[in-house]
């Protein structure tokens, strides 16, 4: 445990809580200058600071190695000198996005000569709560700052000295531009109690966006008392129609499993149509075995290949994120469109076909938040979407959903001009 | 008590919201003309039912009077010929508006050659919980199917019959158009259960709106476990600026005071800028006084008029709803936004100025959900924006914001088409 011992954990979460409400009504009308500004000053604080942020990173890596981490965790806590320049590049490029507070969204005049104007707002304080990635710390400040909201950054524990060093160049940031510094906060201690009070908080924060395993974000969308814009599993459907073309079949179905297995936009469940399943279905099957990627399918699925498993009823609906993949074959597009519904977890799904009437049929009758078609799922990602990043991907319907970008962290007010105009 | 005596609540809570998920589904995908034909024959169905209608509507009457209710919410729940054509009338104009579901947001394409399209969706299950007012059935009934969502309405006891008879002319248009009855349920008793298990429902329903009272939308806030798209208050300020035009402010104060007091975009607190407090400031407290209107104000105010009385600290951020009205003279416009920004309820607020930087500074500085210039808060309404109808005014920053019409209540997802495109 890290950080100033003995702490009164709610007094200082209310402090914080507090600066940044106030911070927040200021931000809110920062001009678009100062906030590009910052977001410049703080790419040129990280490169100016590199020595101290990979020294910070160096000592939690140490302490990470001793706790006997994954290999995979470790690659995800690591930092250097490219890496470095990655998030650097990525604040600046948040920088030159289009300011997304103050938009008019919509103009519309009434009868009686009333103006209306709705105009993006900032939402006001949001809280990130997420583990080992010490990335996320410039990502999420970021598009924070960008969309003129305050934020409170809670870091695990593991990557405790790397976001801090981090932390301090988005301040130095907020500095240089002469705003607040409390707009971009980061929790100064790992003490647990601190997660416990951002669930609880709605007086100070208005969104929570948790990042990491399923146990942390179901955590945080049971007991949050605001929005939380967040997906709790990526169980990602790619449903092959009688109607796909072959090559974009093969090329898409591979991608979508392999390119990164981890991610949330890794396929996890394969719907073959039966008229095809004898075919491309054997193909897919064939592909994907040879990619070393282990198969678990029904009956029919089975008969293709002997190589193929029998999938257990929890195989269905199940985030692998790994070189694991369900396989099923389906009687028709409705069939596949059901099992979706029964199994997915809104997040995203993906059609091949090249006959219009089906990718539409798919299109209106699902209803996750993204939907594709000859694309592969494992394009579910704000920076494949052009938002420039994301501070994460949400399955809600409301308010953000998808790839949640700086556009998204904002509200909207109307603005009405009228002449003297009274209701009758 | 009504309906079913013995009745086991939570099961027929249950049984309604498993409906209305299904309803939903299916409501999703149906065409703009099923939706638009089922709204045309509801509103023909209120008028081949009128006699029933009536007929139910005076047993409530009977009901309420021997309660003794007081006369506006007699007149509240009254229904007359007159009446009864406005709701249909109402119906038909939500009938007519475009078609708020499968809208395209946006489109885009991206340099692999993807195109994204953001369309709108309906949000799924919304729950209404209402006091009095049996129109409410038939407004929130209406845009609720014309959003593509079902919905479950709970009306208060008082109307119970009325609402029940109004409730069978929608289902009639739901039958018309050969739409899935439970697209628009209404809880058949007046049980007071039946509430606690729809803030307790997220499986089954998606979005709250709560229409009544502060104790009735307090509690909804306040243990609901989904969105919630409501008002608690609407404390609505006027600032009458240095700048003003003394024709327009005294036209526009007077009006959004008293043009109805009852409503939640009536003024409750007027503020007037130093410069003009012995002038035109003088004109406005003899107006309002004359009109009939009470006054409490600060010092300054009370030496305008030995008739206004002083105001106690409860008296600011009083959401009055009578002709009563607290008035302060303030010494800048920063002041001015200082008292809403304290005061507030992010409901509506007026400036009243002839200078640009004024109301620019004045629509920049508060993030109330409406902000007008020139013009009354009385304007705080669905009808008057354009909307056709409202489902209510939501004061939240999440999602829906001021008044909440058919297009509000939709969600978006984003639809990619590629050509076997691959994530490198």
């Amino acid at each position: 445990m890290d950080g100033p011992a003995q702490q009164d954990v709610p007094a200082l979460m209310a402090e914080i809580g507090a600066a940044a409400r106030e911070a927040a009504a200021e931000l809110a009308y920062a001009s678009a200058e100062a906030k590009r500004d910052a977001l410049l000053a703080a790419a040129d604080a990280v490169h100016d600071r590199r020595g101290q942020i990979l020294e910070a990173n160096a000592e939690d890596m140490a302490a990470a190695e001793g706790k006997g981490l994954t290999k995979a965790m470790l690659d995800r806590l690591a930092l250097d000198p490219d890496r470095l320049a990655g998030i650097a590049e990525g604040l600046r490029s948040i920088a030159e996005q289009p300011d997304p507070v103050g938009r008019t969204l919509e103009t519309w005049e009434r009868p009686n000569g009333l103006k209306f104007r709705k105009v993006s707002t900032p939402l006001g304080v949001i809280g990130v709560i997420y583990e080992s990635r010490p990335n996320v710390t410039a990502d999420a400040g970021g598009l924070c700052l960008k969309s003129g909201n305050a934020v409170i950054l809670r870091g695990g524990s593991e990557s405790f000295h790397s976001s801090g060093a981090l932390h301090a160049a988005l301040v130095d940031g907020l500095r240089a531009a002469s705003l607040p510094a409390a707009a971009i906060q980061r929790v100064p201690t790992t003490d647990r109690a601190a997660v416990g009070a951002m669930l609880a908080m709605p007086e100070h924060i208005d969104v929570l966006v948790p990042r990491g395993g399923k146990s942390l974000v179901g955590r945080v969308q049971a007991e949050a008392r605001v929005p939380v814009f967040a997906h709790l599993e990526g169980i990602c459907h790619v449903y092959v129609d009688a109607a796909a073309d072959a090559g974009k079949a093969r090329r898409v179905v591979l991608n979508a499993k392999t390119c990164r297995t981890g991610i949330c936009g890794a396929a996890e469940c394969l719907l073959i149509h039966e008229d095809v399943a004898d075919t491309l279905g054997r193909d897919l099957v064939t592909d994907l075995l040879e990619a070393g990627v282990e198969l678990r399918g029904d009956a029919a699925a089975q008969a293709l290949d002997p190589r193929v498993t029998a999938a257990t009823a929890e195989d269905w609906g199940r985030e692998f994120l790994d070189m694991i993949l369900a396989v099923r074959v389906v009687p028709s597009i409705d069939e596949a469109v059901a099992h979706v519904r029964r199994h997915g977890s809104g997040h995203t799904e993906a059609i091949l076909t090249e006959d219009d009437a089906a990718a539409e049929r798919f299109f209106a009758r699902l209803d996750s938040a993204i939907l594709l078609r000859n694309a592969s799922t494992q394009f579910a990602d704000g920076g494949e979407f052009g938002f420039g990043a994301e501070i994460g991907i949400a399955t809600g319907k409301m308010h953000a959903r998808g790839p949640v970008g700086a556009q998204h962290l904002t509200s909207f007010k109307y603005l009405v001009e009228g002449d003297g105009t009274i209701r009758p």
